[in-house]
């Protein structure tokens, strides 16, 4: 599968987990020595913490995620990909307008997240 | 040059640049067609915009930011670069903390940025 493919249906799969809650799904869409590098706080690493974090992220009333791959750079068994996200409650309110930046690896044929970043394109205020 | 060395020297470009406010340098630490994804602000590409953040940045009254790089990844031509960075204020008050994803790319023989992002790990009321 390449990479364009393997990391939409990436994406496919973390939107449906954050949409049900699914924090016990997180793990597998990350390779298992992945980091996660969230904003506010120290880089996270681990099945378990992987799993907490979004946990956590899901606790804040945060329904929807929505990244949107604006590019995928190919390297080999590695692709980033920069892009946008939103993230809404479950009404509908936008809670967060941010950027994205992924370096995914082809895991035995999965497109799986290796380090994984994003920030805030809003004001300090505004933005989380 | 092999992507660790490059990427050593690029960062020490940038702390000279940042350290003496040399924004006209950045665009050459970056490539021509580099994307800096900023905390808090929308994407930036472009030699002048280029130039123009990281003027905005030291005009903030930046005088230190010292990037740490805790790992490499290579991919050929390419190299992710995952840390931390710390900036200051010139009187080595720490302004903020956090972590840094960097893409870069072997430029005929200079490892330049071409993807750059990072974000604060301090709380939002304390980071930016």
């Amino acid at each position: 599968m390449d990479a364009e493919q393997g990391i939409h249906d990436g994406n496919e799969r973390f939107m449906e987990a954050v949409r049900t809650a699914d924090s016990a799904t997180m793990p597998s869409l990350y390779t298992t020595d992945a980091v996660i590098l969230p904003p506010n706080g120290d880089a996270v690493s681990g099945a378990d913490a992987v799993a907490q974090y979004w946990h956590d992220f899901t606790e804040l009333g945060i329904t929807y995620a929505r990244p949107e791959t604006l590019e995928v750079i190919p390297m080999g068994d590695y692709a980033l990909e920069v892009g946008e996200t939103s993230v809404y409650a479950g009404d509908g309110t936008l809670l967060d307008r941010g950027k994205i930046m992924v370096l995914w690896k082809n895991d035995e044929g999965t497109w799986k997240m290796h380090r994984d970043t994003w920030n805030s394109s809003l004001p300090p205020s505004a933005g989380s």
